[in-house]
């Protein structure tokens, strides 16, 4: 796809981490191409739980799936930061209007972004000066239904188009699990400061020796209204504006006053 | 090892993400076990560029491989955030007084530190409300030399230790590599906004297709002093207060005024 900026469509870069075949990056494409020149970059392999990783010690091989009008799709063996890098370097060679990634099956909400592969390609599109948007269902199942989330992802890409994004911020959106009602609306939050507690389920092996199955349980000890949790437990959908740079600004005089 | 709260020695959970018998980490016990009763997990395998990656799909292994008085050293196939679950929740199944993670080979100052499996182990204690502190040096040879470490690293625990950190913060220490002059002191800074530019060495196969290797150069736009790179580059050791709440607070009241 060449650059071409006499033309008004915005150039869409996706990604995901459940792979280019999931339910969820299938249902964002088919939002995203009325919106604009859209380039897929996916994984061939559910990438979940890779976090921020890329691929150093493999090289990364990638091709071409679809080409047809200002739509062409991508697969490759990286991870969702390696698909961003990929997309704009490889493939593109300039910058795309935005990066959108997922749609992730399962929350991203709270603790959850810094073990995302789908948040982590957005973090990496947005280092590099791309808006750049996570979206993701709280619905685990690859069977999970999409059918209500339509307005409010067209909607909040459609304005980060049209706006743009702060110089070093990115956006994670959790969608609600279709129920019988529909979800309220949308709510700008704060990441709540939940966390996994409690997170082993420990066997032993029939021919012998222990082994241990990452499970747990998520608490939120913090009620505020204004969190993302909050408002996904009551049905809105939630748009955390996230930030890579990681300082404590608040914690550098402290830091300081040790005198190391 | 059992809590003895009577003891005045801290214990100290120590992991890393270049495997047990990286030189790094084998320093960094050697540090540790003068400041308290240790207790390592580390993964058999090179874990680095896993980012905050966590184990899912296939459980969780470790063994026993040292015991010592006050001192025990397990092995796993997980990856550092995992190691750092397994040590609180397995192995201690209580709170370390400390966990510390590196030394890494390798600089994870700037962004790198969101790519970082060292810094990932970190946050993951964080998380869980543990002082912790992610080492790594400016060289990633694992030959590195970490004879010039000594002093900082055992200075920076020992306030740690001695004084705690608030509430969500957690440390990013980067020692510059070994040099005819000894490092100037410790610097607390912001991390630098540097990013990877051209990032790829594309290749063809002889068989035909090509190929693509993950390489680049790091560039910093941001001369300002009081960076993490800059202290590195100027010969110091520099420490980065760290938070996992990644929310930007000062773009919210923008978001909001989308009116989505």
């Amino acid at each position: 796809m060449t650059e071409n900026k006499s033309t008004k469509k915005p150039v869409i870069l996706i990604t995901n981490d459940d792979s280019y075949s999931a339910a969820g990056i299938r249902k964002l494409i088919s939002l995203m191409r009325p919106l604009g020149k859209v380039v897929v970059v996916a994984s061939e392999q559910i990438m979940s739980g890779m976090g921020h990783a890329i691929t150093i010690k493999t090289p990364l091989r990638m091709k071409k799936i679809a080409s047809e009008p200002d739509y062409e799709e991508y697969v490759c063996n990286g991870t969702p930061a390696d698909c961003v890098k990929l997309g704009t370097q490889i493939v593109l060679k300039f910058k795309p209007d935005i990066v959108v990634s997922g749609i992730n099956h399962g929350s991203n909400a709270s603790i959850n972004v810094i073990y995302s592969g789908t948040m982590a390609a957005v973090l990496e599109a947005c280092i590099d000066g791309i808006p750049a948007i996570g979206f993701s269902l709280l619905e685990y199942s690859m069977d999970a239904d999409f059918s209500h989330v339509d307005e409010y992802v067209t909607a909040i890409t459609n304005q980060a188009i049209a706006r743009g994004l702060p110089q070093g911020v990115c956006l994670n959106v959790n969608l609600p699990a279709i129920s019988d009602e529909k979800p309220k609306g949308i709510k700008v939050c704060r990441q709540a400061p939940a966390r996994w507690v409690e997170e082993f389920d420990s066997r032993m092996h029939p021919r012998g020796g222990d082994y241990h199955w990452l499970t747990g349980r998520f608490e939120n000890d913090d009620l505020a209204e204004d969190t993302d949790q909050f408002a996904l437990e009551n049905n809105y959908v939630s748009v955390v504006p996230v930030q890579y740079d990681l300082t404590a600004y608040q914690a550098i005089n402290t830091i300081k006053d040790w005198n190391l």
